[in-house]
């Protein structure tokens, strides 16, 4: 640690002019929603934003299945205790990927699954992880309700909706995890 | 498939007001720097955006390593043929994980690499993920070079410098890697 990190006003006024750290410091998990409906569109930009994602040899390992349908969600949320907020979600993103694409398919799928992340938070929409792989039985469980054919796998089920508010960011910032020129 | 994805209009009106979605299009892999010097500091903002990223059971299971040692830096180059260009570069930010802290750090370290990646764009910065995990050859060049403790793994070696400009993203979308309420 050869310089001081004490840069948080540096960091701050960045933040204040750039929308876009700004985004990436205010997502939260949101886990609580309002009735709000999400329209199909903004769901395809939040895809349009998740495949827009970095891919180890650009191989592109990754499908997105967007679901509404009320009844599949609350079969999700019954069998899915991670993500039982689901059934009060307006929608669902699920990110998947093709192990015989990328063997590393879930890394891709991660920096894709970010990218939503973040374009829900910059649109205004709240949205959650919720981890399928490399659990077998929830990935399982997704596979079966939603008809997913051979040799898709499910990494992230993302529950989608407008905040109640009542889910806040973290600062998870710890300058001890931070090693500069030498560990 | 059962609304129509001819929706471009839309999104390309909605990039040229989010900030946030226009930096997760125009994010590009950039291999080729100039010779302008980046900022510690500047690099701490992108550490910072990383350790905002969401991780499974909040376990925050990464570290992050700056490098701005010119020797250690060509040394790495030669030693990893995917990640040469940061011989030319002016930094680099090595994500580890703790697979002691969670078996599945590489999907937590994904989404802050993301992060980082955005974050760098966002500040007129460039970067590129080179992978380390899961290649023992390559996590192992990067360990023994910059002494990397146990039982630390590195997921992603990322050059960072000012751009030229010969790097360009790439349009990715494909709807046909798109399923709504069905396969």
């Amino acid at each position: 640690m050869l310089v001081s990190l004490m840069m948080i006003p540096q960091i701050n006024s960045l933040m204040a002019q750039n929308e876009t750290i700004k985004t990436i410091h205010n997502r939260k998990s949101v886990r609580n929603y309002t009735d709000q409906p999400v329209k199909t569109e903004d769901l395809v930009t939040l895809v349009k934003a998740g495949m827009a994602a970095p891919s180890g040899m650009d191989r592109r390992p990754w499908e997105f299945y967007i679901l509404q349908d009320r009844g599949q969600m609350e079969a999700l949320a019954q069998q899915l205790p991670y993500a039982k907020m689901v059934a009060n979600a307006q929608a669902a993103i699920i990110v998947l990927g093709n192990p015989d694409v990328s063997s590393y398919w879930y890394l891709d799928c991660s920096a894709a699954t970010q990218n939503i992340l973040l374009a829900a938070e910059s649109m205004g929409l709240g949205a959650v992880w919720t981890a399928a792989y490399p659990y077998e039985d929830r990935m399982s469980a997704i596979i079966k309700t939603l008809n997913i054919p051979e040799p898709y796998k499910p990494l992230v089920l993302i529950p989608i909706g407008y905040p109640t508010g009542s889910d806040k960011p973290k600062d998870k910032w710890n300058e001890a995890k931070v090693h500069i020129n030498g560990w």
